[in-house]
C-alpha cells in the first residue's frame, strides 16, 4: 500500500495557524513524523483560509523540503496552485498531483492539462485522477467505472504510463442521509477498475473523507481500508500517525500476502 | 454476519476442566455471555481429552439448554458424536452439525448422511460442508471453488435449500510456514463460491485457526474477518466475547450497508 501522509492540510487547525504564522517548525515536524511512520508521500493542501494560495503552496513545499526528501503530492482543485507548488518541488524522488477531474462543467479537458504537468515534472511525474466528470461525482458503480475507464484510456493515448496513474473512485462521508450505499459502491468499483488495463492504474482514495463528523473515526476508517485492499486498492490518503490504522493496514497487507508474516510483522511493516 | 460463538469447546482449559468435573456452571456462564454477545449459535465441541466423547456432548448439550435456548452448533470430526448430541438438542429454535467434507478417504458418502441428519431435525436443520474431499484440504482456489459446487449440487439434488447449507472453505494458520497464501486463496474462493447458486449457500469460517501460534491473535482474525466479508462470507465461528473483533464486525456490516449508519451503531449492533 502507498500511503500518502494526510496531515500537511490547512484543514487543521494546527496547519492553519502554523499556516497564519508562517511557523516552519510545526510543518516539519508534521513532515519528519509522518515520514518516520512510513508515509511514500506527504500531501500539501493549503486549505481554504490562506489569502494567497499559490504563495502558501510554495512556502510549504520549501519547508517540508528544507527538513526532508519525501516525495509531495500536491493537493489542490486549482491548477494554478499545484503548477505553483511544482515550480518549487523537487520532483526527483517523485511528485503527485492531485487532483483533476475527466472533465469540467464547462467541458474544459482538465486531465490532459494535468497529464503534460506530470509529465513535465519527469519520469516520475503522477497523477490522481478522480472519477468525476462535467456531470459531478456519480453515485453508481457503473459511471464510477466508466469514468475510470476514458480516464485510463487518455492516459494511454497521451502515452502516459500506468504506474504514474491513479484512480479516485471519491470517497465521500458514510454519514450524510443516502449515502450509505457508497462505501459498498466503491469497494465494487474498485474491484473493477483493477481490471481495466494490465497492469492496471493504482487506485487510490482520500480515507478520512469517509468517516467526517462521526465518532469512531479510526476504527471506520481502518475498517474500510483493508476491505478496499482486499478488492485491489493499493493507495490511499491516510492519517500514518494513527497506530491502529497503521498496524490495522500491515495485517492485512500480510494477509493479503504482501508482505512475510513473522512474530514481528507489525515492526518490519514500520521498518520496511 | 451469522456469528457462532466458539468458546464451549474441549480445546479452552477452562472448558476441558468443567467437563472433567461436570461443573455446568462454567458452560453454563459461557453459553450465557456468547448469547448477550450476539452470538447466533453455540458451538459445541468436546474436544480430544473426554473419555466418552458421546457421552460428554449429551452432557454438554443439556447442561447448556438448561440455562438458554440459543441455537446449537453440534462440532466433531465424528458422525455418531454429533447423532448423540442432535438426540438430546432442542432443535426447533435451529441447529447446526459441524462438519463434514464432502467424501471421505475411502469414498464413503459422508455428506449425504449429513444431509438426511440434517433433514431429520426439522426444517432448520443446517449442516456445515467443509471444501475437502477423498483428497484432503485443497490448497488452491479453483480445487476449493470446485469442491464447493459438488457440495451445492448434492445438497440440491437432495432437496435441501440453501440457506441450510453452509460452506467452509477451511482457514489454516497463517504462521504455519508456505501457508501465507492460503488467506488471499480463501478470499478469493469466497468471492466465487457466493456465484455458485442463486440464492447462494451460507459461508462460514473458524476464524480463529488463522492465527494458531501468532501473537496478534485478535487484530489477525478480526482484520481478516471484515476482508472476507466483503467478498461474500456471511457466518463465522469466533470469540463473540472479544469486543474489538465484535466492533470491527459491526463497522464492517455498517460499511458493507448491511447495518444503518447511526452515531450508536455499534451498540445497536449489539442489541440487534
Amino acid at each position: 500500500m502507498i500511503a500518502i501522509g494526510e496531515r500537511i492540510n490547512g484543514m487543521f487547525t494546527d496547519v492553519k495557524q502554523a499556516i497564519a504564522e508562517k511557523d516552519k517548525a510545526v510543518i516539519q515536524d508534521l513532515a519528519k513524523r509522518q515520514t518516520e511512520c512510513g508515509a511514500s508521500y506527504l500531501d500539501v493542501n493549503v486549505g481554504t483560509a490562506a489569502a494567497d494560495q499559490e504563495a502558501t503552496m510554495a512556502w510549504l513545499v520549501e519547508t517540508i523540503q528544507e527538513t526532508c526528501k519525501t516525495p509531495l503530492c500536491l493537493d489542490s482543485q486549482k491548477l494554478n496552485v499545484i503548477a505553483t507548488g511544482l515550480k518549487v518541488a523537487d520532483t526527483s524522488m517523485g511528485i503527485l498531483l492531485n487532483s483533476t477531474p475527466l472533465n469540467k462543467k464547462n467541458d474544459e479537458e482538465i486531465l490532459d492539462k494535468f497529464l503534460e504537468m506530470a509529465k513535465s515534472a519527469g519520469p516520475e511525474g503522477k497523477i490522481i485522477a478522480l472519477t468525476m466528470d462535467k456531470n459531478g461525482v456519480p453515485q453508481d458503480v457503473d459511471t464510477r467505472v466508466a469514468i475510470a475507464a476514458e480516464i485510463v484510456e487518455k492516459a494511454m493515448g497521451a502515452g502516459f504510463e500506468m504506474h504514474r496513474l491513479f484512480v479516485d473512485p471519491i470517497v465521500l462521508p458514510v454519514k450524510v442521509p443516502d449515502a450509505q450505499q457508497q462505501p459498498n459502491n466503491i469497494i465494487a468499483a474498485i474491484g473493477q477498475i483493477v481490471f481495466l488495463s494490465d497492469p492496471p492504474p493504482h487506485i487510490v482514495v482520500g480515507l478520512s473523507n469517509l468517516s467526517q463528523g462521526a465518532g469512531e473515526r479510526s476504527l471506520i476508517n481502518r475498517t474500510f481500508l483493508v476491505m478496499a485492499a482486499s478488492h485491489g486498492l493499493d493507495a490511499a490518503i491516510v492519517d500514518v500517525l494513527d497506530d491502529a490504522l497503521v498496524d490495522t493496514l500491515a495485517t492485512g497487507e500480510m494477509l493479503l500476502n504482501k508482505q512475510l508474516y513473522s512474530d514481528s510483522y507489525l515492526k518490519a511493516y514500520r521498518n520496511a
